[in-house]
């Protein structure tokens, strides 16, 4: 699944300056967007430095009208050597210095009828090659239909800007990433996933040849981008994050909710929690490579539980959580899953 | 730091039965003992069967007196062929099919002036080599040296009695095992580890040949052991738990405790969380290979908090647990701890 370089244009000259300059502005329209969303709750800034090379700006809510916690990064990191990891997917980055530059955000609402919601998008340079990543996915705890579709159909337009071809491979790629093997889950209703596009042949460039998203993207056979196309891909759905979450937050805004919510919010919290920590290839990296680690698990919950043998009361809204919006599923073309979600009045 | 199987002693002809028989003795004798204990609560046992061999006894007690949560595994698998974490500790187990047996606990009592316990004691073979491994130890929130000292020398007492070198490797291997290297912190307090223990060689097997385990091992020379000695090992560590644990509980029985201590609790409980999920080979490995989640995660506190950019209050006590209760300590031998717990009332 790794490329020849031989293949990947050249990037711009100016391009660390244009991909820091697009991941530093999506940070600060997020951040003034979410604040305008809460209401009350204020970002704090924190400046950090790595030893071994660059830093970034820490931003942090905390105990907000809608937001226990908001957390958005921004990097920009350097360094001698990519670790492992990322070279075993990249060979011809190895012997050559790296320049990483990105935004990651996780949002955690204190109303169990808001979802917790992650955004990520980041720009690599190593010797001969670069590549974009980034995505965004929505974690509901008592969802609706109109909210997952909502979410999938503004990123499905960010994509399709870009061209009609991305969003088939990146909404399976997503749901893929983010998959809790050790309970056969998904994190949440997903939404777009992407990694390593250089431009250079099929866009599924994940870990697993036996996926749908690979199989997707080799039928959809090469589908060659400049690195012009690539940024504005960035750009364009980290754009579409406000439009695709704040509708939701404004919607259910005024759903009450008692224990029983709130218990079930911090139970899913824990998958959450079991995914960052186990199976996020991005968090893992961090933690394990001496990256700001509170800065990395500001993505951890406020406030998480866990009880053994829990199990949703059968028919139940939490049921329908666990059985229906923790599967991949075809929000946007599926109609029968207006049927399923309509005795729980998780339609609308 | 494998060791030549041609210095593995044969394992006596009803080695597994034993080990069984020990482990379910062991499961048996403490819940008994924490039932006893809590005064209220009641364990729930639940059998499940392993689809690729074996299977185990997981008992739980929820919402007791004492332990807001408490459990208490028991399992018996085998398969084909050992993963290859394990595979590259022990080659000579390649190709062999294997067996392993085992009891492992962790206890989440409510009070935060109780500390959170956690054992494990196992038994494996593969072909032609077997080993014991196990360990106990102790994380508390508001710390008491005494309580330290006391857990410590049980557990030395334990190992003594089957050879006086055995506790100077397994207390500070236990240090380097339970350390959280994205917070440069220890688990807890600490107590005993050991791991490939086949009576071969230097007691030291871990994989870290540059540490301080290491070197004392190193030092030390071989420490051959019998079979037999291994299974009085496991037997007498295991057995040493209750009266290593119980007379904290007793003692701290009527600690009152309020919002501040909680939350403090919940606090360092996220690091529980942290070990165990980023950095715990043993639950890592059973999420990775299919191992029953619910069981394997019933180490994951009831309920954890994070906090972007928490620091202790200097000189309050929460400060005393991070400086110095979160780093490796002589317990049993530093007189000068005395002189740092004596201000904050944390000596007995």
């Amino acid at each position: 699944m790794t490329t020849n370089p031989k293949n990947i244009s050249l990037p711009p000259k100016s391009s660390r300056e244009r991909a820091r300059g697009l991941v530093l502005e999506l940070q600060e329209e997020i951040c003034n967007g979410l604040e305008a969303l809460d209401g009350e709750g204020r970002f704090k800034e924190e400046s950090w430095e790595r030893p071994e090379g660059g830093g970034g700006k820490s931003r942090v809510m905390q105990e907000g009208q809608i937001f226990e916690q908001a957390g958005v990064n921004f990097s920009e990191v350097h360094g001698k050597e990519l670790p492992p990891s990322i070279i075993n997917q990249r060979p011809e980055a190895k012997g050559h210095a790296w320049f990483a530059t990105g935004t990651s955000m996780v949002l955690h609402p204190l109303n169990p009828y808001h979802p917790t919601v992650h955004l990520n998008y980041r720009y690599f340079e190593a010797g001969p090659v670069w590549w974009f990543g980034g995505g965004a996915d929505l974690t509901p705890y008592y969802p609706y239909l109109e909210d997952a579709r909502h979410f999938h159909q503004v990123h499905k337009q960010a994509c399709d800007a870009i061209s009609p071809q991305l969003h088939k491979v990146f909404k399976p790629w997503c749901d893929e990433y983010f998959f809790l093997k050790h309970r056969q889950e998904t994190r949440g209703i997903g939404g777009i996933f992407y990694d390593y596009q250089d431009g250079s042949g099929s866009l599924y460039k994940g870990q697993n040849p036996d996926s749908n998203a690979a199989a997707i993207s080799e039928k959809l056979g090469p589908q060659p981008q400049t690195w012009e196309q690539l940024f504005a891909l960035a750009k364009s759905c980290g754009q579409a994050f406000l439009p695709a979450y704040s509708p939701i937050i404004e919607k259910r805004r005024n759903h009450k909710f008692g224990e029983r919510e709130r218990n079930f919010q911090l139970y899913r919290r824990g998958r959450y929690v079991e995914f960052n920590l186990v199976w996020d290839r991005g968090t893992i990296f961090g933690l394990q490579t001496n990256g700001r680690t509170e800065s990395i698990l500001m993505s951890l919950p406020p406030l998480a539980r866990w009880e053994y043998g829990y199990a949703a009361e059968p028919n139940s809204r939490e049921a329908l959580l666990t059985e229906l919006f923790t599967k991949p599923q075809d929000w946007l073309t599926d109609k029968s899953l207006e049927g399923e979600c309509l005795p729980f009045k998780a339609i609308d």
